[in-house]
């Protein structure tokens, strides 16, 4: 029978010293996981005091964790403690992979990282500060299911005078990324949809549907977009486009394709388009065309945006503007859920847009990034590189096309890129399904340093012949 | 025949002045949508200029969306313009509320919302002030799909210290608040198990499920929690569960439950527990029980904690714990989602929690809330309301029950509560299909005026005799 010398407690009430005894004998393995405690009148005999004591200790021990009762049973040692820590050591840790881009390489064509220099840091901190000194009772307020109403009024704001379009601040959804919209804009319009993507085209939104489990179609394009016809074909409901400069080839969508969209979508009830503008604030020449949005009239239009482009990757701010029959059923079915985002960041942008800053960064973006495009096509024209390429696709994002008229196999050029430190993402990627064109490669240019354009197109000719 | 003279042109090239000329038209309406344009050739010969600078006109009204072509034929006035304008203002604006909660009442024991007087509002701008100046790079780089290092070890750190449990950093996933942290798991666990909560419980968590069509039980409760006799019966594969304070009712789980829950996953394979711990760091008294998460030998448990709770509700950072396998799972089917949470808060929160401010907060917001829950419970306690009410689950989180002991019925109590001023949150709408109790209050204290609260006893008995 288990006993312990209650002569000795010190300060501690009896019932605190025995709990202790215990707890010491579990830890060093005197008490084993499953082993039984003498019952609460057996054990206070046995020891002298009183049932009280006894039950008090077995309370605290079994509210700490080191013992539990079964009613009618009795009181058992806990199965837990060191053998947790060990367990949960033998990790494997390549799994779990703690860090994001590969900067390891001379030149990145791949990666759509936005170079942190870019980041208007002193207006946003100045920002910041200000919000953080003088809102603090709006920041403590649970935001709108959709945003607070001030980001959503200065976007509204914004998209009429950069973009030309008239919404609603209540038609905004604000969410933390363009991906999370997406898991909503399924949740609102049914898993019962076939949902198509444009082929060659963003592969992660595919992901998307198939994470959630709806059906979802890749549409080939044409040189204008995404074909009605094959939309028609495919027996697709929900269709996501990007007319503005469509990812990854660079396609603007002429104004007639996008009457031929909008009547698509008019012709059944539950058919919609989602516009994808994702970096339409960055095109570098050329005249707008209207969004599909401001052209709609059947209410079959769902725009998304993103700052991520604009401010940077890591900032996750997205929007949606749902057309009025869609947003009463996002109110009625999905306004439970609590914004994405949180106060902090919603002010802070909210006053970066009233304020006019999000335009001068805008601008300020465009002029270096035009700049940036400039100076890497005019040494690619320079470069023995310059008679063997092609460039399309340039006037818009950060991103242009370049086909190389060379024998070689893509993977033999990519590979051989590679081993000259140049990272390309082939065109053939993004397609699925089709025959893909060959050494087609999307060359995104934003992390590129172009003081190194040179160096790149001696390399890149080297990688082609 | 559509014409204009093109003699004075002034300093505009022909094909620009032409464009702006038949834009005036449409713009004034003398063109309306839907009319055609006269061809190029037509158009030329009768203008007397080249064909080439129709074509040029055509084309930068076509890109400006103020015309479109149909293949084959002919060019059109577009539709859009001033009708758009006019559609889109119709908006019903009453079916899009932009403000949240409601400070109208005298009491309001419905909301959770915590007080904007309690944020660290000092420490944590002096935080952000650091981060923004001495984190550039990093704040710029991608964050991992699971959140950024520095965060994930943070919370492992605390979770060691302060909850007793042993996490690797990897297993910790971050996301903008536990809502969207459920919609990643229903993606990973699958849609064709069963998922179950708690009766009475948390209503929003039911609706996830259902928005995302997932099979859902509400899973009646005995004095220790979720039975697991129940969940064999209603064939449950995933039961989401709050044993450190059961939401509404305050239970704590006893260890002997948690081991009988933990056997139940264990038996069959696609089994889960998600622990939802979601205000454990607010224990007011009493000794902590360990989470199942720790006591789980057979990677079963999915714990999920946030700090919407400990730091503020607008602030929208959750985390979950997964098990080893579905870690392995996660990485490879959903590690293509980008972390929601933006890393300025991110890093924010890291060196917060990092330099022991969050615990100094915790320990700070636990007393705060323990003299407000002591401060209302003497009031009531003295107040002639003591007599006829019991109190329950009042040693954690920020709401206990109250049970009042009146031949009134409850919803004459609550109109007449609310007739002066006390907004009232009755035990039975936590309830689904089982017959709920009557006369039972979850009462959320957190923001409530403790100043008033002789006056608020006052009403309260008012109300319930």
């Amino acid at each position: 029978m288990l006993t312990y010398n209650l002569m000795h407690t010190g300060s501690d009430p009896l019932y605190e010293y025995l709990c202790k005894s215990i707890k010491n004998d579990i830890i060093h393995g005197t008490l084993k996981p499953g082993d039984k405690l003498p019952s609460k009148r057996v054990f206070a005999e046995n020891l002298g005091v009183s049932v009280i004591t006894v039950e008090n200790a077995y309370a605290q021990l079994i509210a700490q964790g080191y013992i539990y009762s079964i009613p009618k049973r009795g009181y058992y040692i806990a199965d837990f403690g060191s053998i947790m820590t060990e367990k949960k050591q033998s990790f494997v840790k390549e799994m779990a992979p703690l860090t994001g881009g590969d900067t390891s390489y001379f030149a990145d064509f791949s990666s759509n990282q936005t170079s942190s220099d870019l980041f208007p840091f002193t207006i946003w901190s100045k920002v910041v500060r200000e919000i953080l000194s003088d809102s603090r009772v709006q920041l403590m307020k649970n935001s709108p299911c959709g945003g607070i109403s001030a980001l959503r009024s200065s976007i509204a704001m914004f998209l009429k005078d950069f973009r030309g379009m008239t919404v609603q601040p209540e038609q905004i959804i604000i969410g933390a990324g363009t991906e999370y919209l997406y898991g909503l804009l399924i949740q609102l319009l049914g898993r019962e949809q076939t949902y198509a993507v444009e082929n060659p085209g963003y592969s992660r939104l595919e992901k998307i549907y198939r994470s959630f489990r709806v059906p979802c179609a890749w549409i080939p394009l044409d040189e204008g977009g995404v074909c009605v016809s094959n939309l028609e074909d495919a027996g697709v409901d929900i269709v996501h486009v990007t007319p503005s400069h469509q990812y990854p080839t660079g396609i603007v969508m002429p104004i007639s394709r996008r009457y031929e969209l909008l009547g698509w979508a008019a012709r059944e009830e539950g058919r919609y388009i989602i516009e994808d503008d994702y970096d339409s604030e960055l095109r570098l020449s050329g005249q707008p065309i209207p969004t599909l949005q401001s052209i709609d009239l059947s209410e079959k239009v769902i725009y998304l945006n993103t700052f991520t482009k604009t401010l940077c990757s890591t900032v996750r701010i997205s929007y949606m503007i749902l057309p009025p029959g869609l947003l009463s059923r996002f109110y009625e079915n999905l306004s439970f859920y609590s914004c994405t985002v949180s106060n902090f960041e919603q002010y802070t942008l909210a006053r970066f847009i009233e304020e006019g800053k999000f335009e001068i960064h805008v601008n300020r973006l465009r002029r270096h990034y035009r700049r940036k495009r400039d100076v890497l096509l005019e040494a690619l024209q320079k470069s023995r590189l310059g008679d063997m390429v092609s460039i399309s696709g340039e006037k818009a994002g950060l991103h242009f096309l370049m086909t190389v008229h060379t024998d070689l196999p893509e993977s033999a050029v990519m590979e051989r890129a590679k081993s000259r430190g140049i990272k390309l993402a082939a065109l053939s990627g993004y397609y699925h399904g089709e025959r893909p064109p060959e050494n087609v490669y999307v060359m995104h240019y934003s992390s590129i340093d172009v003081d190194r354009a040179n160096e790149i197109m001696k390399r890149l000719y080297k990688s082609c012949t």
